[in-house]
């Protein structure tokens, strides 16, 4: 089917990936780990094809005037593809999600009730330049038994086909529907508009790109978002604490890398802690460049650092994410404005605690309302492989399903099991 | 505030809930368990003034002309209080979801990842005529440390405003903020409108009532909805069978109520089960009246039972829920069949299958994509209180968040922990 007629060829795609999504759901673990393997030999032998293939788009990124860095997020080389090959052996070598049973309980009606994980059926994943999101997620959506279609940026369309005719070919030598992978074939933007509200053929959609881009699918969608617009991560320095301890996370926090969502974006240092603690982390911050737009308390402090970038915080600065060597910083005078500011200014992604109190510690994790909350530990672990969940298709910062990074299971959901031995209902 | 502006009083109320969500977030197991003995023993002393109420509801329905079946719903009578101020207790006696920690694995790094059960915030309730639900809704929110806006129905109106004093005097003698459970004091359409669509006040929305509603709802709704519009339940009798068992569980979940969304409105037979099973099953659902609506196969089989109400199925029987004596009846070939047809023509709410064969049962188990699925048991136990839930909010036929009954767990939602010794990222 050409992808001239939008509508028509997005049914298309979600009739056929509505079709492989329920082969997928029944697949065995043994031929989706296959279809995994596979996956990742084909992208060692790719060579010169693919090679070829990212060529056209790298040209075509220069020849456009594309900034430098946005050019080199299009490159897959040789290194890139060794770390998504990787990536499909480390999803093949982690537990299938799918099928478990848990919780089974007896009931005073003979009945035993439990839970069953299965793949929630047909996602959409819609992203920007990095070519190798394409194999990131059909490597998960394999192993989670999900069907999915996959919308790349156009600047990499050359080498989203080259890679998904890889993926369709992994899934045809383990016996599994090509279908199960689908790409976009056109840069057509009204593709996006449909992909997004054919609730009958995609249950969710996973968007992976700009704060807009974001925002403008998620006011369209007609089925489920999965999805974070901002980061703005908080650490907060508390009054008993191990000041050494803090300044390594803080400055981890928010220096070893300025663009991730889970960099820290606002420092709160308890006022009894302050004098002790803010010239340090400020000289810190001083010598990296780092500006610091503060309350007045902090300026005060801060003013005695030599070198140090400092500007007042506006009212803005505390909601702002700014992915830049740049930081909001605050002097509270406890636990609980602190918990009030992260609550009403944060974006609820990740937010940290840094304290030798415990009941303080304890109280941070139950009562700051962000995806990730964290004790004495930088925010920039707040993602699906450092967590553990052996690839990540996306973050969340909603309540509703899955929560932070999402890895497998936030593509499962629990249906309702139930094992009688003839009983009715009385 | 007088209900008079509508959207300033929705406002008004939106953020009374957020800022009682965060204080029932915190609270603590007794406190909220406190509140639910106290309002068991607030409906039980109610008396007079709640019945004084009620009738006047029950009055003004009755110069209405609603049919009595309706006006019976209304009747908060000794029975429904006793019924309605056990389930408080039950809630009471019931384990806190919130606060705990699972699955906490050490990683690498060394930090220690988990994940903390915290309520989702405000819920908003639509539903009609039961008053007793203002009660159900209340103290899920009250055990689960979540707010709540509750809009009933307005032929209810005096009594649920009766039950809300009785909430928020409970909420207060525990020391709760009474604005956790707010109940819309306007009849006005309006309010609907604007609870459903302020996302920054309301997190997830659960409507009760009638199909019409509920999809209305759901198309306007800018924040994620729990919700099911139809149960489609079907029976599949397989080939392997203990047919003795097999009619006493399809009597049950065809006609021991016919109202209900777990009834069976459609029976699948193999093909080889057919000849013992049809006519024994036929002559029951004569003797009660059930009609039976027929692919020919079956109609053949049952022309011969005495008494029996037989008609030809059309394409839109397989898709239909009746809520009444009727069902509809298929001859399939197989597992694969019934599997494929329920998927195609059900609603996702609940299925069975009654087998001997365990094979088949697993498979039917995984690969019928509903919300809740069962071998030999009725499709009548698919109910919050016989799961062992404690009480039902309401029943999800979506794959997102929380699938089929819905308990205190569908209101909570999971986040991340992260527990470290000053680890910082590499």
């Amino acid at each position: 089917m050409t992808p001239h007629d939008i509508p028509a060829y997005m049914d298309h795609l979600g009739v056929a990936a509505r079709a492989a999504a329920t082969a997928m759901a029944s697949a065995g673990t043994r031929v989706k780990n296959d279809a995994l393997s596979a996956l990742a030999r084909l992208l060692r032998e790719a060579g010169e094809p693919l090679a070829a293939a990212n060529a056209k788009d790298i040209a075509a990124a220069e020849a456009a005037g594309l900034a430098a860095p946005m050019v080199d997020r299009l490159r897959l080389t040789p290194k890139v593809i060794a770390t998504v090959a990787e990536g499909c052996e480390q999803l093949a070598a982690m537990p299938d999600p799918v099928g478990e049973i848990t919780g089974v309980k007896r009931r005073p009606t003979g009945i035993s009730v439990g839970q069953m994980r299965v793949p929630l059926g047909v996602f959409g994943m819609i992203y920007e330049s990095r070519p190798n999101v394409t194999i990131e997620a059909a490597s998960l959506a394999i192993k989670s038994g999900n069907a999915c279609i996959l919308r790349g940026g156009s600047e990499a369309i050359h080498s989203n086909l080259a890679l998904w005719q890889l993926v369709q070919r992994a899934l045809s030598e383990a016996g599994l529907p090509p279908e199960a992978v689908q790409l976009v074939e056109t840069t057509d933007r009204a593709a996006v508009g449909r992909l997004i509200a054919m609730p009958e053929y995609v249950d969710v959609i996973i968007p992976r790109g700009g704060k807009g881009l974001i925002a403008r699918i998620s006011a369209e969608a007609k089925v489920p978002v999965i999805k974070h617009l901002d980061g703005n991560c908080h650490v907060y320095v508390d009054a008993e604490v191990d000041i050494a301890q803090a300044l390594v996370v803080t400055d981890n926090a928010k220096t070893q890398k300025y663009s991730p969502c889970n960099a820290a974006e606002s420092l709160l240092v308890h006022a009894a802690s302050a004098p002790a603690f803010l010239p340090q982390i400020g000289a810190i911050f001083a010598a990296k460049g780092v500006e610091m737009r503060c309350d007045s308390a902090a300026k005060a402090i801060l003013a005695a650092v030599p070198g140090a970038r400092l500007a007042d915080a506006t009212e803005a600065d505390w909601a702002e994410e700014y992915l830049a060597p740049i930081v909001s910083v605050k002097v509270v005078q406890g636990l609980d404005e602190a918990i009030a500011h992260i609550n009403r200014y944060g974006s609820h992604h990740t937010d940290a605690i840094l304290t030798t109190n415990h009941p303080n510690a304890m109280r941070f994790l139950r009562e700051v309302d962000s995806a990730s909350v964290m004790v004495n530990a930088s925010t920039r672990f707040a993602d699906g492989f450092e967590y553990g969940l052996g690839a990540e298709i996306g973050i969340s910062t909603d309540k509703f399903h899955a929560r932070g990074p999402v890895g497998l299971e936030g593509l499962t959901s629990m249906k309702w099991v139930v094992l009688g031995q003839g009983e009715i209902r009385g």
